[in-house]
């Protein structure tokens, strides 16, 4: 792979995050496919652990994984008004099949609640069926004008899960309960801090009574919405007629929710952690943890250094990076780029001094070990920097989250705020679930992220922009 | 889930196996998305085992994941003029997105050598880029008129290697490498022997110089193609200009390989070891291997059952299903449909003997062991079960593989097999690669299914169909 400069992040955030993710082997654009990308080996690599930490806590949770046709009939989405409102500008649309034109064109699944409703509906007849928990790992497919890698791409790949229930309160339950294990993998595996909340209704997902978002703040200041989680309440069990017979033996629809998570978390990774020299993985996630790096000089030294490389290597769980023909600079420089969280020098002197060097990619700060240490070292080192990552972004959230009591302050805040310039903020302020205020915000192309769940604030006071009274203060922010 | 009967073997193979596809909850077919079906929970469970195995061994040999574009461009197909001629009919074709009617319609992939093609010539420059060892776990479509869950879906779960070589001789090697993994996968973790071999020139992948196949014998006997690996030679490299510097630094076209496996082998599963009470997994594909039943009439037995039952159920990694309200025979059906290798039976008399009752689902037989004995024997039984479906299975493709010097003699044991019927054998006959040959047996709509690898017959002889010398014995069968 050709490896050329990396902007830095102050000179253009958005030219420096497409550096990163292009020298970091993660992904390149598939120009011949509108906003498409091809995943490449490390980011697929990233996305296969990421998945693992998911797959295992829904697991854990009772929920099932199933797999449903990637098309769905045309029709199908026209049976929730709202949900076929939304989807409808993003579709894509298979008109020809076999060599013959088809009656009825279908979709390429935009998101599954409607197919998955009408197997719900064969599936589900009493209470003694419910709750229904299934989890889904597949592509999607929604035609964006404007796509950025991982962020937002025409194809995606995510989890949705799909679930059905006997009462609201269940639903609820299972919403809040799939956004917790969401929080959980952003902040514990992927050292990414969020904010928990509700969408605004203008926010919500296209036929939900209301979503939940886990919002996380990148480098740049601007928010990253990082998972959703959907009360869908009875609106596609009415769509699809899912019914059951509760205890009492009337019949009810059922409440159903939908979560999804996708391929834009590598985007929010990335753009948490990388610097100017390019990619940075926290250990949690990153598909090689350590490599050692042998240097000789001499053909004399290279026999004892290459040994003590490997059996080190072998010792304490690193690839020995072993090829002929690179410089140990070139070298360095290449598992910098792929986010390597440590990288081991041995050499000669190394070797006189039963000494070894590890490097951290987040600070680079070069410590030298005792040889008989490093077994015992290397695995705190790296969860140091799993939990210094977290700090730095938890830290770096704090400091740009501001407070906001009148609608000039937050246009004056976040008005020149862009992708390019970085500068952004999370301003606190009160503002009312109304659409009308969805929309003054738009005026700046700022939007309420979400109403936290918790307040940390001061409570009830007046919006900004109505005058009404208003719960607490809200996350506003420009967003990718 | 309504449980009904299940139809026997002898009565319609075909009808069998539709039962217990459905009654396992393995899968059901989509009637409203055309040839396509829902894998169901214990389905794609299955799937996910059978991925970790294959997934594994394809790390163990080098090779990395990615993803690429679910959409290719049209034009891209027409590239390669034997690939288009094969995959034209079979296409899904986009040709609206985004609310517009396209320039250059996408089709969906059917598979993904154009696609990639595409990328390697991006990728590879030198002959220090090469091997390239790619590996996709993806969806792909392709139009079918006849379908089958599992074994011909219009969509259908796969995994599709890709790599790119010096040399033809190291491309050759790959072929045979991958070829050995599914054959391993096969024998080793389904339980079902295979034959290797190689397609005949009609029977090739479209665009590949050779194809090589494993071959599995069902309880029709009829073939199952298991797996396929393809020497693509040049093909794909001239239509995509995927060009390196060799070590004398001139040009060359890489050499190309693609090996593909997919969902299809559920159904070669299933229809390897089910019996006529329903599904049979070998214990190493088994998502639960191991259920205890508690088993009570009166209230007072019920605390110390179920308290042993938990104990022991925790001790063996057995799932105790002590669900309400359901009888023990009501229990045991379930399990026994849903192919459950290993049902434990602990009831107030075991209690009393210290005993416990152990029946496996593939010879029916119940086993009385001392408790303190589960946990040695039941992992023992488990794996003689495992030995048990592949030597029976073996004995069947043995005893189903018969000799013939005539055409007439294969078309009288061959022309009256069906699906349905069974009947199915291995005709072994001396029959050259020629593409009038496969024609001729066509007209019993048998075909030869490959030119094994090993000769285990008696060396040359002449084509029973041209006269023609012919350099071993070839399978003939029908297939799914």
């Amino acid at each position: 792979m050709a490896e050329s400069r990396i902007t830095s992040r102050n000179q253009d955030f958005a030219a420096w995050y497409q550096d990163v993710v292009l020298q970091g082997d993660m992904a390149e654009p598939a120009e011949i496919v509108k906003g498409c990308m091809v995943i490449k080996p490390n980011g697929y690599a990233v996305w296969e652990l990421l998945q693992r930490e998911f797959d295992d806590r829904f697991k854990a949770t009772g929920h099932q994984n199933a797999y449903f046709p990637l098309l769905i009939p045309q029709s199908f989405l026209h049976r929730e008004a709202e949900h076929v409102e939304g989807f409808s500008p993003e579709l894509a649309v298979v008109t020809i099949a076999g060599g013959k034109q088809l009656e009825e064109p279908y979709v390429i699944r935009p998101t599954s609640e409607t197919i998955i409703g009408h197997f719900f509906s064969k599936w589900i007849q009493s209470w003694r069926d419910l709750p229904v928990l299934i989890n889904q790992w597949a592509n999607v497919v929604r035609w964006e004008l404007r796509t950025r890698m991982f962020l937002r791409t025409t194809e995606f790949l995510w989890q949705e899960g799909h679930t059905a229930h006997a009462t609201h309160e269940e639903a609820v339950e299972e919403v809040l309960r799939m956004l917790d294990i969401y929080a959980e993998v952003s902040e514990d595996i992927m050292a990414m801090p969020v904010i928990k909340g509700v969408k605004t209704q203008s926010e919500k997902f296209a036929g939900a009574l209301r979503s939940y978002s886990i919002e996380a703040m990148m480098q740049n200041g601007l928010a990253l919405q990082a998972g959703t989680s959907h009360d869908l309440g009875q609106n596609f069990g009415r769509a699809f007629n899912v019914q059951f017979q509760n205890k009492e033996g009337q019949l009810e629809h059922v409440w159903q929710t939908s979560w999804g998570a996708s391929t834009r978390l590598i985007g929010g990774l990335i753009m948490s952690h990388s610097d100017d020299k390019g990619l940075v993985l926290p250990p949690k996630l990153a598909p090689v943890k350590t490599v050692l790096v042998p240097i000789y000089r001499k053909d004399e030294e290279k026999g004892r250094v290459l040994e003590a490389a490997h059996r080190m290597g072998k010792e304490v769980g690193a690839k020995v990076d072993d090829r002929e023909g690179q410089t140990p600079g070139a070298k360095f420089f290449h598992w910098e780029r792929l986010g390597v969280p440590a990288v081991l020098e041995l050499g000669p002197r190394d070797l006189a001094s039963n000494n070894i060097v590890l490097k951290r990619r987040d600070t680079t700060a070069k410590e030298v070990l005792p040889q008989t240490e490093l077994a015992a070292r290397l695995p705190l080192a790296l969860a140091q920097m799993q939990q210094d990552l977290y700090r730095a972004a938890k830290e770096r959230l704090k400091n740009n989250t501001v407070l906001a009591n009148s609608i000039g302050e937050v246009e004056s805040i976040l008005r020149d705020v862009t992708a390019e310039k970085g500068g952004g903020k999370f301003v606190m302020a009160h503002v009312k679930d109304d659409p009308a205020c969805d929309v003054r915000l738009r005026e700046f192309k700022a939007t309420v992220r979400c109403i936290p769940l918790k307040d940390e604030y001061d409570g009830p006071g007046k919006c900004i922009i109505t005058g009404e009274p208003a719960d607490r203060r809200v996350v506003i922010a420009k967003a990718y």
